[in-house]
């Protein structure tokens, strides 16, 4: 099942895709004001029963997407979790080595932008970077949860953006100040649900700007894997349902390019994962 | 004023300080159901009015202290932001440089601890390091805030102690690993409004753990600014009422001593600062 939030008439509401359709659960089932509060909850078990039961809502090419989550508690990004990406940064002249834990920062929700929403060229800066990755939304929520159980707490699998401005990102070893700028952080189209993911762990990942291929890669290649990552961050966090973690991207960004390569105004990005879909964001000057 | 969130008889609301009792002002102005909503709205200006036609609510004695804000949407710290503190950093080992730009990262809210409510060692790490610090509550958001303009962006002036799990905060170069745990975030025990903090520039901080004095600064230490970290954040981030900013902590941190100090089960830490009072708190083992 893929699930969605979005905005229609100027309500907020969240559904499943159904067809070229939305069924609109959050207005059927309103003790659940937000996707994030369905997918905690024993009734997303029932999911499946309660998209059959609702009449078919909007059509998908009406409604306004949301960000998949509109506004997590939190959204864990996982730096430089492939190794190709890895290598690209130290060839590139980064001096960073592969630690025995993922490194991690965070991203506030405020700088998410929705699919088909425009991705926001700051005016402090030109160094906007695309950076494509498979994101994990946290269903049942918990603490010290084993690798071994941890595929019980995923709701789903979205693709998440991580838009990088690589100057602020270097003002200090400390990255979040270049991840963080609002209208960077496209996530969606929606999630889909693990039933009907195939291998989360076997999927192929491309990033595309105005139709050419800059990242190709799958989801095998993780130097820490979805299990490693949700153990890592429940250790330090109590996960909640709805929080993301987005799991890193792989080679191919644009700032290691010779001469470097960034968003501008008028580019089309779109990060495409199998079994998923296509998030897909225009880009324009703040 | 000193304004604050509390507990009781299971409900949560936030009030004012007056004399050793709080005027409810959760209750009587359900229109802000949190401190957060009031310092963001126009009645803000009013408070010493509505403040004193409220009839004296609990004792102080009496209430449980929430974190001043319970959920602020961002925290945004400081790292390394005294002069002093980066001089034992690095004589300690550690490579860093003062850098043109403010180095942040960003702590979750369910990290953070109510006024004289524990801090929690984790199972994980006995490096368990104190860092009391200057917290600015934002109260009118706003983005790309001028330093001319950011004073009248505060609602008030906390204490924040940054308590840092170390050995975990060095797993790689990201630190926010080591400044998430749950129960690591005392913030309290209320905010001093503007016109009662005196020179927010010029305010002793002192840290200390059973009594003794591990910490001895004051705010005119800062290496940026409070009106410089609001616009720094400001141009990444759109702040919102009830942003937090930690503006980073003086020397005197554990595990530059040697051998290295840690808060240990048992163990009571102090933040104090002038004007604003002491932000308590005992350690437990998780």
């Amino acid at each position: 099942m893929k699930l969605l939030s979005f905005a229609m008439d100027g309500r907020e509401s969240w559904g499943a895709v159904v067809g070229d359709r939305v069924a609109d659960l959050g207005r059927a089932l309103p003790q659940y004001p937000s996707l994030a509060d369905f997918v905690g909850s024993a009734d997303f078990a029932c999911r499946d029963a309660l998209a059959a039961s609702e009449k078919p809502g909007p059509k998908l090419a009406d409604i306004t997407f949301l960000p998949v989550i509109p506004r997590p508690e939190k959204i864990v990004c996982a730096v430089r979790n492939y190794l190709d990406h890895h290598n690209e940064a130290v060839a590139f002249g980064m001096k960073r080595e592969i630690t025995e834990f993922p490194p991690i920062f965070l991203r506030v929700w405020r700088s998410q932008v929705a699919h088909n929403a425009p991705v926001v060229r700051p005016k402090v800066s030109d160094n906007l970077d695309w950076e494509g990755e498979l994101a994990v939304v946290i269903g049942k929520g918990g603490r010290h949860i084993p690798e071994a159980a941890a595929f019980d707490h995923v709701a789903g699998y979205s693709i998440y953006n991580d838009v990088s401005v690589r100057d602020w990102q270097r003002h200090a070893q400390q990255i979040a100040s270049g991840k963080n700028f609002v209208g960077t952080g496209p996530f969606g189209p929606w999630l889909v649900t693990p039933d009907e993911i195939g291998d989360p762990t076997k999927l192929r990942l491309e990033t595309r700007v105005n139709g050419k291929v800059e990242q190709k890669s799958d989801t095998s290649m993780l130097i820490f894997s979805i299990p490693r990552l949700i153990n890592y961050c429940s250790t330090i966090f109590d996960l909640v349902p709805g929080d993301v973690i987005a799991t890193g991207t792989p080679a191919g960004v644009g700032f290691t390019r010779k001469p470097p390569e960034f968003l501008k105004p008028g580019d089309v990005v779109e990060v495409e994962i199998e079994n998923i879909g296509v998030l897909r964001n225009p880009v324009v000057d703040e």
